[in-house]
């Protein structure tokens, strides 16, 4: 009786949490919004730093809040029965749409960079973004030709899937890394002069540090999301377990 | 057949993935020492910059490599049998050796701004650097208050079960993310000048960088290995999946 009651304390009901998480992410995008028009000086595509502005935006909006989204399609309970095809396409619709504006955040910031004469891809920060990015186009493509073209074999479908859901893993939380590191990034560059210096703290900073606290919380719950045993497709996790009496 | 022969080929056998991983993990302290040795004139007690030093060398050490050691304790196939005590404490051994690492790692930090004059806690890196620091001192504290102390019901262990392996998760992620985050506010710091500066990626950088993405490979192999289906305690899921058929 007290384990069921315990336990039961634990179960939040997976409309509620995505209730939540899409809160937290309309959140996340309004906040990296608010801080580049109010403090950063707004939004064009005029190759200045207002062009730059556009880099975050794009980033919080697809790399982390859309592509969420997209990861966690298939913890919804209605598409682990029925036909599969209109949640691939859902899934694979949201991770393209995330890879859309990631591409434009990536152009955003070579074109401001570019402009200005100012190098590219030289901390670590960008390292670890274009890597993120990169893998995530592989991650979109190896996806398409395994699960939405009619042509793979189920046995390559079988072998791919749990490398699949390991590297959405790892691109969700290479991102998160990502704007991290960049918001710190950022706020070293721009919090400079006099009374707005970063390391007094002015509005500014607590603003966007805030902001960074809210994106890897989002990632953190999309992780968690991810690994709630009961919240996955009741049979998906057979593959795996089939390795083990199978060949060890 | 086929399916067996394609699930094999990614059955890494765990003992050569923890060879692999403690490679990479010791590669990890042997870079960020180096980097601080070779590039940032070394180590002392002083309250200087090279008391700083202490601090990369002590959070990768503590917060990064021994903790994603003691996270994998209970994926050795020997602890899933026999008597529970003597991986307990190796497991909560090797987390409280990391936090001590861990601890020294912000008294080098404090006490080098202390002594210069600087600010404390205005960076989104310390942010989240201190909040992981205190998230792992609840989770020790409360990890030996409900597993290793005898007095605990089993409601209550079985209730914190799966927050203690989230949290776990959760640290580790915020740690790569504070690294990440560290090692690029490092060099925006100290590349500046002439022909060293960041932005020309001079040696320095390269190699600084190169650690920042090893380091976040072994948090993401750690990930990857925690959440492998095949390498968890058979029983590890019972839990989570039971609260299903009792509670929804």
């Amino acid at each position: 009786r007290c384990h069921h009651r315990s336990v039961a304390m634990l179960d939040i009901p997976f409309p509620t949490f995505c209730a939540f998480l899409g809160s937290l992410g309309l959140l996340c995008v309004a906040l990296v919004s608010a801080w580049c028009q109010h403090w950063r000086g707004g939004f064009s595509l005029d190759g200045g730093s207002r062009t730059f502005n556009w880099h975050p935006v794009l980033m919080v909006t697809g790399l982390v809040v859309l592509y969420g989204a997209a990861a966690l399609v298939y913890r919804v309970p209605s598409t682990w029965s029925g036909p599969k095809l209109p949640w691939k396409l859902l899934h694979g619709g949201l991770a393209l749409g995330a890879f859309v504006l990631t591409v434009l955040g990536l152009a955003a910031v070579f074109s401001f960079h570019n402009s200005r004469g100012t190098s590219n891809m030289y901390s670590l920060h960008s390292w670890i973004g274009l890597g993120t990015v990169l893998l995530f186009s592989c991650q979109w493509a190896a996806g398409f030709g395994a699960f939405l073209l009619p042509w793979a074999p189920a046995w390559l479908r079988e072998l791919y899937k749990p490398i699949h859901v390991f590297f959405g893993s790892t691109i969700l939380m290479m991102s998160v890394a990502s704007c991290v590191s960049g918001i710190n990034e950022k706020l070293f560059f721009s919090l400079k002069n006099g009374t707005t210096e970063y390391k007094l703290l002015p509005a500014e900073a607590v603003f966007a540090n805030t902001l960074g606290i809210l994106i890897l919380l989002f990632g953190l719950l999309v992780m968690g999301a991810l690994a709630r045993p009961s919240w996955k497709r009741p049979d998906s996790s057979s593959l795996d377990s089939r390795q083990v009496p199978g060949t060890r």
